[in-house]
């Protein structure tokens, strides 16, 4: 109990450092339906822990504000109306300072709760789900407000003041094989997981390979110089429709001046580094990308074979401490091994054998968006490390940019 | 080679003895862009002739008119522009006649053809591609007429003057069980197939059970009385939403009027048998229909591997003069096992393991469109005979209702 | 009341007489929701006289069908649900020969009512309403067919066989003056008109000019190739939003073909002739073309002060017969003072001083379109020479382009 | 010259006097395109001082930040391409703090500019744009932050701690009436006028009659309880369409509550008052209810002769302090006789038969917007008092609701 108090109270916090550079401003807009509001991520996780525990599991508690359920209840059905999703950037109020005063008010009935001992077994799980959940916000803080700086005429630096160290000159890929035969997929073990990720079983994998390193900057950029983006039979149909709708030309943040590639980084603009993985390319891209190449994506279980036999665990000793420095300076780090960025694979969000959604509205925070999305494994310089394991399921749809996505390829053998 | 060209003639006519019931207007409209105008399809189909055989591969081809290869081409990037798949519905000329003069001039040349010895074994390929193509397209001139004339006010029959025969009470469904264990899908052996269905393959299968028929009308009923439209918890996230932005509160060609429910049919307007396998759904009904029932759709894998071990084959007697009876008839038929309508599956429309596209044009037929589509299997009243078969993977968008759809239940044992 | 009759069946058969060279085809399809079917104008026009006079005062009348008020009722609200405007390009059914049969039933009965004396003074207005609505299909009827062919991919004539005649060279234009003073503006006498005519009124115009013949094809082409589609000065700003978003660089219906422009004609493609009126250019090119001329359009009052001091009154001798040769013809004839071209005059659509609509579903038939929309004024090679009239007021969006319509210059001295 | 200093001097602190009590976050956001976030309002008034006085005419000026040209350039064409209008809510950057800097930066220079004696006649007419283009701004500050605060689930209020002054009863209306004749109107004299009043010019009016006051929300109410939002035949075609896709059933800003209806104000939520003038309504909803009143609204001539002929002027006296007191309490003050709210008239915006717009970049601010709006008159209790005058012409398209917009009643006799 102790352990996860300070779980908690690292992970909430970690959440505020997050946003340490934000100006009051940068808290406030919604550029894209896809992009929150920081602001609103503040103020949703800790709706969460307010919603899901104290009102429900704390005797006598008061709401911090009855509105606050419209304002931050993301899309659960079960928990009644709540501002729609495209909408969340024209919510001025409440204002960043009430949103902060909000997770205070929270985060001491959270500490109360812990110090009364009403953390039953049954709520551990909620609790754990709440944590987690505030984790994966952490990240969408971090794709989200890159989005809102980034498509600023000004383009300010997330991190002011220092640019993208060097990064060393990308290996050659070599490639990991897998041998034909039945394997265990899915989490398997007491640590905590999502709904999607539970149900282990069985899959059989034909013989394949995948590359022990992402697609570079480079490597892309070959595909680019290649005519990649106007030859239709790279391309699945919808893919094709997306370039022609938008005029795709490169992954997002790339943008050409006078004879040279640049992107908007957390540093602020950034010549685009060779050596460095590709990132923020959507699944046409990558699977574009992959068949231009004479090969493909690997589907998730390839993946969640191929990682558990090959991948370098990350450390446990790692710490949030130590992931405050890691996280920004991720983005021009590249090249370990997985967790480079979120890899696209060419497997479809669907649910596992045994799938079935937790009873009430938790049941909600997964199993009714397998529809339409593909999934990604793997994490980024934007994931907490715990979010980094083999079994961890992303996903989102085809189209998307935004995220710290990549490309590793594979074949079969 | 004899029999090729039979087999050729046998389905050209066939094609055309489905439009004889229409009206010259019939032919002409575009109701909404999933739909092509019946003419559109008598065209594309002889266009796909005479462009992948007769100009490509017999000397001296003249082209019946060069205006047709936009008129008439889909969606092959590799053949040119195209009349935007939303305004086929726009084009008055070729009038329908011509369309018809245009297949006969096709015809005759793809008779001498024939008699010319000109069909090379690697034509042969395509040439039976061509064919099971047109008989793709007479399924699609029968969904796309029955959406031409059932949103029409006046509700023409197709089959006139009869009605829909009587159907016999539905027995309870059975429980097909199938065990845990490694089985093999996708095509074998030397019949016709496409692409997306080669590559025979393992897959791990954990221990499972089928129903051994569809879902009633008098079941999905139940469903819609017990508010199952209005109840969040069924329902994919985008298919709430598709709920709600189309205010969908039954199956496509349903309608309510003073307390009974009526359907358009190919017969015209017909009470509602609830009998009869309930149709016309799209994938998020029959998903939601599963998860009440506290079951779910097979995947694509479950369903081939069921079908294989339980369905009687239909028998390969049946042939196009009686599928020309059966096929208006299929509409009320029912309860048969496998192919009474499209059924909706679990698994996304994704490639085999071992799947490479063809070379060439006809790389374009299925490859490219293995995004955000869903696995059906079976077939309809609408299906040719010849693409009943265990392996055919049928593909379309979670949100599509006009084809003959239904649903199989399944659960994990 | 002869005369009345004699009247309506001339025109009912000058409708006719328009639609004999369309295939059945042609008569299905709506290519552009401004654009209606020719099916349903003739429906519509039929459903006009059955509902409005028949069906209210013809004691016993029987509908022909009752589904035909869904069907071609347009947009009386008053007159119950009819088919969404932009559907009508859907309905296969009626068929066109049971359109005409409508016809024929209502042609009938009409004739009956006359026979019977059952025409009161009151019904008199009315039935004239039915005649000159049906005039005003007509010249619907040929600006939507030649949208539906102009836009078809092989450009089929609707007059065949013969080609656009030799236009005399254009004369350069002269100025007609007007002095500063009050006028009269609005109908006069017993002619029929249109409720949004009534109310003859003063206005005070200013002195000024305008010129005695429409714009030439030279004239325009000179402003396109001075870069006028790109120049922002000379355009409203929703009109340069018009030809950014649409990519607009020359009127509907041009072509740019080896150096040459190319018009699709009722003639089918022909080559423009420099010296015929410029017409289907919009209100926004109208008022850029005039702009860059540093001139203006007249006002509607301007407009029809000059027309009643300076115009040749088309001859009233002039009749239906002559109309339907007269109008093929009339898109290449040109140069006539007052009825070439619709011209876009500077005036919104608003009600006159005294403006009050009729009692009654009629009241339906103008005033409630007096909102975003631009008067034009004189008439086209497709209007029956008896709307050509000083005080008629047309009236279109001021994006619209598939009436013949063109540009008369003018400026206050 | 002095005079003019200190007139820039106080409209521009006036500007910073209404956005006092906003917050940051309040600065920053655009829910709907009409509305521009208060920062946005802030930096482009400035950057019109920088951009057509300092830069074009201070020797050796250095503009603040080279990219505000990009970021606070409106609609001028001519001035350099600029952030899409419906993005301008997404520019978190320049912070406010930024703007504010930006501002004092460009008053200093401005005031060295005045000091300098570099204010040349020529330029003088330039700078009284500026200064009333600054109000103007004043006036929709006021409109969007009340969208702002208003359409905020918290409705927070932008004047906190006072409550909605009593209103007095409403008098009966009295009519005013005019005699048929010849008028002048536009502007006259040396006083500023914006392009779009000037030319004075003639018109011819009927006899007619307005009321002394504006429609009442009781009156509105008589409207709304005779159900007519769902009466279709006071309604434009284009109106009846608004209120079905919107579901609109009041005027904006309304909301019903446990039966009584209530109104989002700038003193935050109150219970509507009966005798105020009802505002937020559109010119759809203001034609639809003079028409079930059996009247009409005036034309903007009408109302510009019955103004001046009956129209107590606003006293000179007035000043901009008075006015800061004044502009909140405005909403609820009511019932003087012009100035209550912007009156929707029956006239389209277009231009007077002299008009000319100046040379230049200044040329775009009034004449491209001619086209599919309509006029308004008055001024409202946001509209600084030197912009309430009988000449002023404002202008909307026909849909809007978020200006203090009203109803004055009209008839011809």
């Amino acid at each position: 109990m102790t352990h996860l108090y300070e779980h908690y109270q690292m992970v909430r916090s970690q959440t505020e450092r997050i946003c340490a550079p934000l100006k009051v401003e940068d808290y406030v807009v919604q550029p894209i339906v896809d992009v929150s509001p920081p602001k609103w991520h503040l103020g949703h996780t800790t709706w969460f822990f307010e919603n899901f525990i104290l009102a429900a599991h704390y005797p006598g508690y008061q709401l911090y504000n009855p509105s606050f359920n419209f304002c931050f209840n993301s899309y659960y059905e079960s928990q009644g109306p709540r501002v729609q999703r495209a909408l969340r950037g024209n919510l001025t109020r409440p204002q960043i300072e009430e949103v902060y005063a909000y997770r205070q008010y929270v985060d001491q009935y959270m500490q109360r709760f812990f110090e009364q001992g009403l953390l039953t077994e049954a709520l551990t799980y909620v609790l754990q789900i709440g944590i987690n959940h505030e984790q994966q916000h952490q990240e969408l803080l971090l794709t989200d407000l890159k989005y809102i700086l980034g498509n600023n005429p000004l383009f300010p630096a997330y991190i002011e003041g220092k640019s993208l160290p060097e990064a060393s000159p990308a290996k050659p890929a070599n490639w990991l094989a897998i041998t034909e035969g039945v394997y265990e997929v899915g989490h398997e073990g007491e640590e905590f997981c999502y709904d999607n990720e539970q149900g282990r079983h069985k899959v059989f994998l034909h013989a394949f390979q995948v590359q022990d390193r992402l697609v570079t900057n480079a490597e892309y950029m070959a595909f680019m110089e290649d005519g990649g983006y106007e030859q239709f039979q790279w391309w699945k149909a919808e893919g094709l429709d997306w370039v022609r709708n938008t005029g795709a030309q490169a992954p997002l943040y790339w943008f050409h001046e006078q004879g040279e590639w640049w992107q908007y980084t957390l540093y602020g603009l950034q010549k685009v580094n060779p050596d460095l993985p590709v990132t923020h390319i959507n699944y046409y891209e990558a699977d574009a990308f992959a068949r231009w190449k004479g090969l493909r994506l690997p589907t998730e279980f390839e993946w969640e074979v191929a990682c558990r036999q090959y991948a370098e665990t990350p450390s446990p000793e790692s710490n949030l401490q130590e992931k405050q420095n890691f996280m920004p300076i991720g983005e021009q780090q590249g090249m370990q091994f997985w967790g480079d960025a979120w890899e696209w694979t060419d497997s479809a969000y669907l649910p596992y054998p045994f799938y079935s959604p937790p009873e009430g509205a938790l049941g909600e925070y997964n199993g009714k968006f397998m529809i339409n999305q593909m999934v990604l494994r793997g994490g980024s310089c934007a994931t907490p490390d715990s979010h980094i394991r083999s079994t961890y399921r992303n996903f989102f749809h085809a189209d998307k940019q935004w995220q710290f996505t990549g490309i590793r390829l594979a074949q079969t053998l």
